[in-house]
């Protein structure tokens, strides 16, 4: 269990009921991993380590009012399902896209988390000799799954096979992330040792 | 005046005075251009040339409906400004990040067109060994300008020179885009004879 310097542990299952109701009726959007992957890029960025951003949540806006002297309001909109992954951009030239997704199981990794569309979005970045991986926050732990190893495991489901990856599984083909205090989810600490030494 | 297959001639400033009016109280959003570079990059996308995409539109999200047994409703909601630029992706492997604005004047192009930190978004981009530039439709036409040289107009500006870059200036200094049927505006042609040759 990782403890930061002010005591507390990292545990990303670890939120209040109530936010985790709005959590859980929000399509486990994972708030929790989210903010600490914001914190971590805006760490980069400062430190001029790497450009890497989220995108935003799209949104199909159906209504907006416009107000005399105030800003527009949207007053209907609906949430669309992204055709990418969440995050991208750049570290030494190279072009950088990844998802990051969290469970609250603790035998395994559902892979209901993944979209077919983000699937073939990863294979086209990797395609294009871009740099394409997951981040899993399971089991107390976050680690990096390379989008190749991800591959394998979405084929065994789509051929009939088991819907999940187990814990053993993940900790066998996965990278553990260092975690810390700043930054907080040190991916780029692996990306090093895999494709930049 | 380019002329697509069916006769109509391109023209980014032929929108309709209902929907132009809709687009100015829009902050200038630009549907035409953002309209034909989403289906560039569809081609792109389709032969695999590149995957380029455009981030969504950041909004601030602050009151969300749940109805029973139907999705979500966002019933109050602002637009936000972004903090980076609008499409990105990866081309051979490289990290692309642009910008795309168009203008009406039939002279110059406005410098309001750009905000601090997306000038500053695209200097880091160049600092980590991406490919940053901007694509502007004025004057009928659509050039593509490096962020180098735009850097160079901005400068001008916060020192006190003019708060746009004329007509002539962009000719000079810019790359014209082909237009066409499919892809609309190739760009990555432009690309092609800057970065990759």
């Amino acid at each position: 269990m990782f403890r930061y310097p002010n005591g507390k542990t990292y545990n990303p299952g670890a939120v209040p009921a109530k936010k985790r109701e709005a959590k859980e009726s929000y399509s486990n959007r994972g708030m929790t991993l989210e903010e600490d992957l914001n914190e971590t890029n805006q760490f980069y960025l400062n430190r001029a380590i790497a450009v890497i951003h989220k995108k935003p949540t799209p949104v199909q806006i159906v209504n907006v009012d416009f107000p005399k002297r105030s800003a527009a309001v949207i007053r209907e909109a609906y949430f669309k399902q992204s055709s990418t992954t969440d995050y991208n951009g750049v570290y030494k030239g190279k072009y950088i896209d990844f998802e990051a997704k969290e469970t609250q199981s603790d035998t395994s990794f559902p892979l209901k988390n993944f979209h077919e569309h983000q699937i073939s979005h990863m294979k086209m970045v990797i395609d294009h000799g871009g740099i394409s991986f997951v981040i899993l926050s399971a089991f107390g732990s976050v680690y990096l799954m390379e989008a190749a190893v991800l591959f394998e495991f979405w084929e065994r489901k789509e051929s009939g096979g088991r819907k999940s990856i187990s814990k053993k599984e993940i900790e066998a083909s996965s990278h553990l992330i260092p975690l810390g205090y700043q930054p907080r989810i040190d991916y780029i600490k692996v990306l090093e040792k895999l494709y930049f030494h």
